[in-house]
């Protein structure tokens, strides 16, 4: 679970993949995987969310860390790095690092 | 607060907002009274955060709906509309829908 609060000092990345439909499902997987058995074990890290596009065209990973240094000393990790190569294989990534401005919360009424 | 979570059904959108740096302020100035002002009274909207590119160059919608519909029924909402066309003057809109494929938590040995 990930919690997006304007209060936590984090910083948050937002990658985007784009993919053909056909191989969506393998993107995710190798995501999938380089977060579960190597990102996830790093010092500083917070969480992640993987996200399936609807239309099949994009995987974007929300990843939130401690600091940039720990993001960065992570991507280092050769544990990761066969998964991650496989992905670029096969989709293009778009990069983002991103501090929360503020956070919307709807009307009570419509709760 | 937004909770990201893989056990909720909802429409998440990651709408990536391209800008100049020095109109990246104006343009979050923009998103935020679009949403605080319009986007959130909507029926079906459940919570939406906006980020801020550490390198300027960037800003980023995170929201989540209760469906595709309640979306689209939004978009059609004259009171935003006047804020959306200022902010797609001065910067590109790339949108993404999605559902959430997975979520990572860190090892507990690293908290």
């Amino acid at each position: 679970m990930t919690i997006i609060s304007e209060d936590e000092e984090l910083v948050t990345f937002i990658n985007v993949f784009t993919v053909s439909p056909d191989n969506q499902q393998r993107l995710i997987d190798l995501l999938d995987r380089a977060t579960d058995l190597a990102v996830r074990h790093a010092n500083g890290f917070v969480s992640a969310a993987l996200h399936r596009s609807l239309d099949g065209t994009k995987v974007t990973m929300y990843a939130q860390w401690q600091s940039m240094e720990a993001y960065q000393a992570m991507r280092g990790d050769p544990a990761a790095t066969p998964y991650l190569i496989e992905a670029l294989a096969i989709a293009t990534f778009e990069p983002g690092a991103y501090s929360v401005a503020r956070t919307f919360a709807p009307l009570a009424a419509n709760r």
